[in-house]
């Protein structure tokens, strides 16, 4: 096995981290590596904005739901879909390419982008000792995230990503089954049985690591289905509109 | 430095591979790695399939625009979004999400998922010498791709992946200035000349790479606004609708 295949299998979030921010060195290191992820035709369709300041970091986590770990240890990172720089360069050359900028593919392509240099920066961050937790609620919070970042039109913060020192780690969390996450050919609807299995595992993790020995309150499909009950950001497709993106 | 991190930093897209396909415990190992990355709230919101039957593979490449990369060599992945899973969960216990499901933000944290397994896996492939390449085009023939994979509803391909043996390797190509990408605490406009400057740049490795002096063709913001022009995917709004995603 590959030193770095050694950092991908043995990624648990680490949410328990020291107050310590990183870095203007790290900082570097890590953007540097986010930016070597490859990105669709080229275009690098995002940008990153490190959260140095201390209450504006409070504000944002405010905002995303008030997770501890969003608020405060590390350094926060929000990576963003922009097709600003590109509209701006097109605008420059008298191209005209709010049609396709404003389509739906167009936010996918920047959110792929914007996910791709975060996931390489969240590897390099591993292998380099470091803890990581993505905070997708960072979307919870959108619509008064933005204007906190002041961003403009044509860009969407995506993800959130706090990186510093652990205090401590959880232990391995078992992912779905490979037959229900691999397809050969053809996609195949995965057997009840299988999921099933998945979630009596997934009850017994959780009961490990809380030393609750729970009936089945804490299985993965409940876990699931509840996080998306919880969040249905509803204002998402205006948020969007409003920024010029995913109108059509 | 770390091993990782040397990996990231010397990544390019590697189109030209043997034609060996990948063995399947080098399939499983890959798979493995991709499943380790984080997810949205652990929902796992993604599937991979892996396309090993060369018919149907020539046909995907025939509607993604014929790239040579995708119609041979290696093994060809396409990630999906793939909320049909949790969808299927939910129903089984009673649980309504529909009106979650079909909302945008759900296919966001679909294609954020899909992304974020998809680049672990194209890392986890680099770090054992293999060659990587994404293909954004898949989405150009989605049309016609998601019924030769039998895409069910609320699944959605977002990303192609080729993973292969390399015959050659381009050298690494120059990014953006990390002042056009990294902002501290607020979103900052690119100054117009860091952007020119990278212009030349990116001229000059394309100059060096075909062996051509040729004069700004190959400016990244002419091949940047180009690939957005000749791929605007006007269908995409209407695709996801009628897989019952991205309604609202």
């Amino acid at each position: 096995m590959t030193t770095t295949l050694d950092t991908l299998l043995n990624h648990v979030s680490v949410r328990a981290l020291t107050p310590q921010a990183l870095s203007s060195e790290q900082i570097h290191q890590l953007v540097t590596a986010a930016q070597a992820a490859p990105t669709a035709s080229f275009q690098q369709s995002y940008s990153i904005i490190g959260v140095t300041d201390p209450d504006l970091r409070q504000q944002i986590a405010g905002y995303a739901g008030g997770q501890r770990f969003v608020a405060t240890g590390g350094t926060l990172f929000i990576f963003c879909a922009d097709l600003h720089r590109i509209q701006y360069l097109a605008q420059e050359q008298g191209v005209d390419l709010t049609e396709t900028l404003t389509g739906i593919d167009a936010t996918l392509a920047g959110t792929v982008d914007a996910t791709l240099a975060a996931q390489n920066m969240a590897i390099a961050a591993e292998s380099m000792e470091l803890g990581t937790c993505y905070s997708g609620g960072i979307r919870d919070g959108i619509v008064d995230i933005a204007p906190l970042l002041d961003i403009p039109e044509n860009v969407f913060p995506v993800l959130g990503l706090v990186i510093g020192y652990p205090q401590s780690r959880n232990a391995l969390k078992p992912r779905l089954p490979f037959a229900a996450v691999y397809h050969e050919n053809r996609y195949q609807s995965s057997e009840s049985a299988i999921l099933h299995h998945y979630d009596d595992q997934t009850n017994q993790y959780y009961a490990q690591r809380t030393g609750k020995t729970s009936p089945t309150t804490r299985r993965w499909s409940h876990t699931a289905i509840d996080s998306f009950r919880q969040h249905p950001r509803t204002f998402m497709q205006k948020f969007l509109n409003d920024h010029g993106l995913a109108k059509h």
